[in-house]
């Protein structure tokens, strides 16, 4: 496929790198920072520009990959030329872009990415969705040649994942630099904690949490909560992480 | 080393395999449940006792992995051997042995363990403490019998490593049921956020979680915010994580 990547962010620079690597031709990237859009294209061969007036409507897929404010005033922008446009974003409904062309399609990968970690694409749930069979048969295609992991979700349950990654990813990532800061106040290194974050998380792979909660809150270990609250002692704010979810653990469903 | 092993849970059941297969004999396995003592003993070709009656006096070392309030009562048992005694605890203090024997230490292992899951522990941080440098370094040598990373960690710092696990494994554990249970409301299966947990996980691998923070709240984008809240009505409990980890997100130092 010929395809043109509207943006130069994180996933923009993944997903472009993905395709890429399968096969398909990157026309264009568009950035309005010219910088940003000219390391992306360089990267993927592709023509860098900043204005969408240099567009070149020769492509079969817009694929617009930027902040969630920003997808509708560009599909406006891109709808005159009448190809199929996507956009890639869990928490953004297809109405977004179905409003300016008929041919519109969802691609959100079910992933957290960075600049600097190359993510094996393979693995990456890529959730599907289109104004019309033909479209969503498109992308489908489209994310088999880059993925195994291809589901259709419709917008609403796209916003569902959407908000489970964010407890998934986004919390347990800040909930890391929190221990991060403790270990950091008393002069202990980060790189002692970093076995414990994998493995945590490989327990998932073959495992529910709910079987391997582990830690004083599941065990009701009442003496042992007060001595760590103590010691949050200069922390409200992580005082009160660890007593409202200490308080959950001790009532979840096991 | 002859090692006696007190307590049959997911540490003894770990670290008895781990010092079985660096080739240290294991004496006996000391349960207070028969069956739990057995099945452990069997896998590690060790006597079962439930009885410290029978605790057999010719071993070199009393390691005792069980519940923090059980270790001082065991100890006061042990103690009249005159052998080395360790527990394995992240929240206890040395005294709470020493106070029963002059040769005490501690052997806490930094990772989380679940009987079905096998722990590769050559990667283990495997914090040690003991009662004098003698002791200490018995410890350490046995450490380093099974595992690369041995740290010597006196017990405030590890009650403040214990308390940044909980952080780093235990609150993520719960983030991880709480994503699985919006999912299943909605019929969505858990399989399609494993790629994300593991991935979120080894990017702590080699980068800083507040290098890699990425979701809505990081970015301050109160759209999606307030659609996540929403989304989120029929659980007061999930709300309240919501808020206060996204309000902490926003403020924390990037």
């Amino acid at each position: 496929m010929r395809i043109t990547i509207i943006g130069s962010g994180n996933v923009a620079t993944h997903l472009g790198a993905a395709f890429k690597n399968a096969g398909h031709h990157i026309v264009q990237v568009y950035s309005r920072d010219i910088q940003n859009a000219s390391i992306l294209a360089y990267h993927i061969r592709a023509e860098a520009i900043n204005e969408l007036a240099e567009i070149n409507p020769d492509t079969d897929l817009f694929i617009i990959s930027v902040k969630d404010d920003a997808i509708g005033g560009l599909a406006k922008e891109l709808g005159k030329y009448g190809k199929l446009i996507a956009h890639t974003s869990g928490a953004t409904s297809l109405d977004e872009l179905s409003q300016f062309t008929t041919k519109a399609g969802v691609f959100y990968p079910l992933q957290t990415f960075s600049k600097t970690k190359e993510v094996n694409f393979n693995t990456v749930p890529l959730c599907i969705e289109g104004t019309d069979e033909q479209t969503t048969r498109l992308l489908e295609e489209l994310a088999l040649s880059i993925s195994q992991n291809v589901y259709r979700v419709d917008s609403e349950k796209r916003k569902i994942l959407h908000l489970a990654a964010v407890f998934a990813c986004n919390f347990p990532n800040y909930l890391y630099y929190a221990a991060g800061s403790i270990l950091d106040k008393h002069g202990l290194d980060f790189n002692m904690l970093r076995p414990l974050i994998l493995e945590t998380a490989e327990k998932m792979m073959d495992h529910l949490p709910q079987n391997v909660q582990t830690g004083p809150a599941v065990r009701n270990d009442e003496k042992t909560m007060a001595g760590h609250m103590k010691l949050l002692g200069n922390s409200a704010d992580l005082q009160q992480v660890y007593a409202l979810l200490s308080q959950l653990i001790i009532k979840m469903d096991k």
